[in-house]
């Protein structure tokens, strides 16, 4: 096994009627005055915004709103955001959403200390300082509630990156499983294919860690067992908690255990994607490049990926384990194929351009812009 | 699912080479002097304590050395150890040695700022304030070097009690898997019975906590598969690490997400046999009892057993799941009868006494006198 560092301080507090409680936690750690940051308005009628706006008041926290964080969240917003932060002279940030708002709400309490929060986008450093950081999740999915990552689109430089850093670990995260069973069928699923893609992108990493790996499979199977209970039965309480637990797991640190930091290029192509098409959910896009991902490096670690196919989709080769991952994805109602989100083969060269952009793609692989476009040739 | 809190802060670096950065790593936290506890010596042979006091003096951190903290520690010497700390004003505890080292630690920890230590254990109150402690395990087992829990024996009231409060997190923990292919073999078994029982403290509560459940089915399965293996070769350092990194999970509150805080009842008569007979070790006791627990209870939660004979032991039945699960332990060398380890019928009321001084017994079946004797016959 690898050595390997371990560290995830933020507390998740989890279940029904936990969301009431964010008043008293901001308190317990002499919090007065935040940024409340938050999307486009379905926190008003699910009953988390009043149930939070209440908490606060009657703890007496004093809050500044601001909305409009878009699903792909951009750097135009986020620098919005630092300017009221600032203004206001906060001493938190409290995202009310889904990893989208706590994204950007780790940039802007990264970027209330920084003359250019960009900056730290492009040169990769470690953000070692940030206002303290406190979420309540509406849709389980990004795993950003409890891991020190955050990803921003530069609308301008079409550039989807990622910072991360000890920082940018949520203090206290709020996941009450109750409030997401009135979501969308396909945010639902969009959650479930994130979470299981982030499982894989360190899983296919892998050779003999056994915990990880066990894990992880535990987690996959789960993943796709509540999935199909919830499209049965939305109100499926106990399913839809194990589905919300298992996505914050996928990304918490557990599964990436001595797998040497993950592939990560499926992410990184479907960042293009969404960079080029904001559109497409980064769960379909990822719905997408994943199996063709599969596809085209299945004879690279051939026993990680035969071990896949037997233990999460009790198949006896790869291919047919890519079949019924495919259309497991297409019953849940996600899209296997560029072509569903319009995509054409026009568009390839410069996808693949985009997703060049950055340094470094794929580990297991990494991939050259030869064989993006062949990855996403599978994927039309 | 039920309602839960995760929390667990502690730092865990894990691996070759890792202990020779202790120095550096209580640099960083800005400690200048540590009290630093170990047990009887094994440290000396296998060249633990030459790498941390060679770290230490290279990072110019001070330290007084305090030994003799024996398999199951108790009040006496912790009290020794408090009033060392107090006398060299030291700003952290450094644990170098096995669990029992490692409470030993948080117990001079939190005693450090109270007039008694012992009424935390019989007044049952979170511990709020301690010194910070730092750990560099070489023996996987306990757990405690990624929890908040501590047990110690009072030897003149014969109570093996427990304390608990986040503030006996550690800080870091050091692990690094190499430093344990020299122990007795003994010792590796008794660390993986130790670990499977924590897991099956909290799995026998479960109903359909699918990620939990199936989490504690892939640490089980890889616990006896690396055990296994070792068996046959003990310097495989691949299941060496794994069996180490299992066991920090099994006992850091990701085994216990919603299952009601676990059982615990085997624990409790465990403790019993080790305050009357010193001589038996901790895990010995849980290797005899656990079995005839099982057998006592399985008419109870049903579901959750034939679940655990049929996706641990390949079981149709919970009767041959727990007759494999002797014979494995057998296998192994652990104990799997009172009379192997020379206690007789005539103890066994003495036991159940001790067994059930502190507040309740069990949450499964609450047990009383009669049901401990009952256990403990068929232990016999």
């Amino acid at each position: 096994m690898d050595n390997f560092v371990f560290y995830n301080p933020t507390q998740v507090v989890f279940g029904k009627n936990t969301i009431q409680k964010v008043g008293k936690l901001l308190n317990a750690h002499n919090i007065k005055k935040v940024l409340m940051v938050m999307g486009g308005g379905s926190i008003k009628k699910n009953g988390v915004y009043d149930e939070v706006v209440n908490s606060l008041k009657s703890s007496g926290i004093e809050f500044i709103e601001f909305s409009g964080v878009r699903p792909n969240p951009v750097l135009s917003h986020t620098r919005e955001g630092i300017k009221l932060a600032r203004e206001n002279k906060v001493d938190a940030i409290l995202a009310v959403g889904g990893g989208s708002v706590i994204d950007e709400s780790k940039a802007i309490a990264a970027g209330f200390y920084m003359d250019d929060i960009w900056a730290a986008f492009e040169n990769k450093f470690q953000i070692e300082n940030a206002l303290p950081l406190f979420t309540v999740l509406t849709l389980s999915a990004t795993g950003s509630e409890m891991n020190p990552f955050a990803v921003l689109t530069n609308e301008e430089e079409k550039k989807k990156w990622a910072i991360y850093g000890p920082a940018l670990f949520p203090v206290i995260s709020i996941i009450d499983p109750s409030k997401q069973m009135t979501l969308p069928w396909r945010q639902t699923v969009n959650g479930a294919v994130d979470a299981l893609s982030h499982i894989m992108e360190y899983y296919f990493m892998g050779t003999n860690e056994e915990v990880t790996l066990s894990i992880n499979e535990a987690l996959m199977n789960t993943i796709i067992k509540v999935t199909d209970k919830l499209k049965i039965d939305q109100d499926d309480y106990d399913s839809r908690s194990e589905l919300d637990w298992a996505a914050t797991l996928a990304l918490n640190g557990l599964s990436g255990v001595a797998l040497k930091g993950g592939d990560w290029a499926t992410h990184g192509i479907e960042h293009a994607i969404s960079a080029l098409h904001p559109e497409v959910a980064h769960a379909e896009g990822l719905a997408i490049v994943f199996p063709a991902w599969i596809e085209y490096n299945k004879e690279l670690n051939t026993s990680i990926f035969k071990r896949w196919a037997k233990n999460v989709w009790n198949s006896d080769s790869v291919e047919s384990a890519i079949q019924k991952m495919k259309r497991k994805y297409s019953e849940w109602g996600a899209p296997i194929s560029l072509s569903q989100v319009g995509i054409t083969e026009n568009e390839i060269e410069e996808l693949a351009n985009i997703a060049l952009l950055g340094e470094g793609l794929g580990v297991l692989r990494e991939l050259n812009k030869q064989d993006v476009i062949s990855i996403l040739k599978i994927a039309l």
